[in-house]
């Protein structure tokens, strides 16, 4: 459904209408429809700026800011590509200020930036594309922390095709957090859980589960992941997982609730905190996946020297210990190092280096690559 | 769960970690607080841009934008208030441009501007903020339009407090459409369906309900509400609520699927879908409720004549005809005049004339003295 804003844009609308519901009105002028996906791949990014000095794109899909060319009735624009389809978050530059693309309702959540999301279609339907299948609902709820004392705390929640109107049912749980910055709702709008899985599933590659999408930020300042200091906020939210979110979801969602049954992933800073939480409660998850992310080795061994003492015993009770990072990731040498240490543990896991660096596209890719092992 | 995005501002992040992210990064320096609500009500909204000639803060409780003073560090500031409790759209204009508040996860979700929210609290909690009662949930899910095409469209559904636990339970069903350019999340993010529900029903003053709230842009054009060239997406949406929406919703959410549990409201542009569809399909809605829109006496008398011919049975058959509309409204001219047609047609109305404008303050009170009507 997310992938419709293009065709919202040719929709008109009488600015009269607008101008009621905002003191700021969008600018007078011709609509632009932005971003316009061609059918070679390539895509134009319009905005109108009249008064402006200088336009540029930020997409993830380039090394930098690309300059944009002001046409005479004060509309910017470039096109660009082939871009190699996937989704990229991209905002313009004007005079130096970040903006996202006001007419495009693709947003990328986060709490330091505002950006926007491009897609660029495959020819054959990517695996985050809205298909032709069953689909699960996303449910935006919420929880009451007691770690966090007694805040409540925001909670999407994903649940497979068929929840409904299957009541006897009961279904594993992956617990999924994003990254530094990143809101509860970045895994659905940016991640796009909700049609990667409906896609597995339908293609039989994964089994129906439910995914809970908690907000990662507990409010402990760090200076990187995994580093020394990371460490009490790690912990402080593997409390919160273990004591508010895993209880709040199996009272509330018809949850297989053991280890067998519950998965913890993460991109990043949830990257680390699944680590964390993984491994400081192998009684509570079988399955623990890292998305470009580590533990410094001094964390690891000061902390975790049961898990690999006996290796053996770990082997056969983790059902998956998945370790990913693309190689142009700023933590890919931290990533891999982290993987060379696990190896050199005789802990079993399953790695994958990708291409690409810190981006949500490798997330997707990520997830897409991890979600099938899950719950076998 | 919105509430707290204020909080999430103090959380200092690691800019390296950012900067994998996106390419285009927030800038360095310091980071800005914004919105910061004082305890006497006033509010200072923070924009880091040190390179910036001019940047002004345009709130909706403001006239039109008001000047921001910047700091040798380059942050530039505004203190404004006190201001009246409730939840504003505002965003910065910086050098002409707008740019929402880059730290603040709080959106207004629209097609063709971008603005975050602040929500200044009362003395005592106001009906649309998160309270200390049982919490419904927000379900985001897509139907398949026949009417539309085939294509997929977006709903973001209410389910009251305890509809997972209760599964005998069947529940009447609130259709709430927003205004032009606004999307399926605009009355959950701006306009606080959730917990304006949760707290009603806390109170025993609404009936738990299921809130269906569909996209209301069906790419026709039009020049303005209730226009005569109106009618044909007016009457294209009333064919996509009777074969779609109602069906869908029937089909995947426990309903009391007849007239005397159903009921059609919106705003604006909405405002116009709600009288047209409830009007053109009696015999499946007994409740209508009309927020800032009207039908012109013409498209009223052409269309629905056989409504108004026998008031007396239209007046023991509906249960509400609700009309609401601010005085400051620019269409208020319209919507009193349409509220006055009905009178002079003897048909009985709920009418609510409120202070204000076109706006979603607006809107949120009416949803607020509305929903208690439903479903009596």
């Amino acid at each position: 459904m997310k992938g419709k804003f293009i065709q919202r844009l040719f929709h008109i609308v009488p600015v009269l209408l607008i101008a009621g519901v905002l003191n700021a009105q969008p600018p007078a002028g011709p609509l632009a429809i932005s971003p316009q996906v061609n059918p070679d791949k390539t895509v134009t990014f319009r905005y109108f700026a009249p008064s402006a000095r200088e336009v540029r794109l930020s997409a993830q899909f380039e090394k930098g800011p690309v300059a944009m060319t002001k046409a005479a009735n004060g509309m910017w624009s470039v096109t660009l590509g082939p871009v190699k389809p996937d989704i990229y978050p991209y905002n313009f530059i004007v005079d130096g200020i970040q903006v996202m693309d006001p007419g495009n309702v693709a947003y990328f959540p986060n709490e330091r930036f505002k950006a926007s999301l491009v897609d660029i279609p495959g020819d054959k339907p990517l695996i985050h594309s809205l298909q032709d299948v069953p689909h699960g609902t996303m449910v935006y709820t919420s929880y009451k922390s007691k770690v966090m004392n007694g805040i409540d705390r925001p909670l999407v929640v994903y649940t497979p095709p068929g929840y409904e109107t299957s009541p006897g049912q009961k279904y594993p749980v992956l617990y999924l957090i994003s990254g530094t910055t990143d809101t509860e709702e970045t895994w659905f709008k940016v991640g796009r859980v909700n049609f990667i899985l409906d896609n597995l599933i339908a293609q039989g590659k994964a089994v129906p589960m439910i995914i809970v999408m908690p907000y990662g930020n507990n409010f402990i300042e760090i200076s990187g992941p995994a580093s020394p200091d990371a460490i009490p906020m790690y912990s402080k939210y593997s409390d919160e997982m273990v004591n508010d979110i895993i209880p709040f979801t199996d009272r509330n969602f018809r949850t297989v609730a053991d280890r067998e049954h519950r998965a913890v992933a993460g991109f990043s800073r949830g990257g680390g905190q699944s680590l964390w939480t993984g491994l400081s409660n192998t009684d509570k998850f079988a399955y623990i996946c890292s998305f470009s992310a580590y533990l410094t080795k001094e964390a690891f061994e000061q902390n975790f020297s049961s898990f690999y003492s006996k290796p053996e015993e770990t082997n056969k009770r983790m059902k998956l210990f998945w370790l990913s990072v693309g190689n142009e990731d700023f933590l890919y040498r931290q990533a891999a190092d982290f993987m060379e240490l696990l190896k050199s543990k005789n802990i079993n896991t399953r790695t994958l280096i990708t291409t690409g660096g810190h981006t949500w596209m490798n997330c997707r890719l990520f997830l897409s690559e991890a979600a099938p092992l899950l719950f076998r």
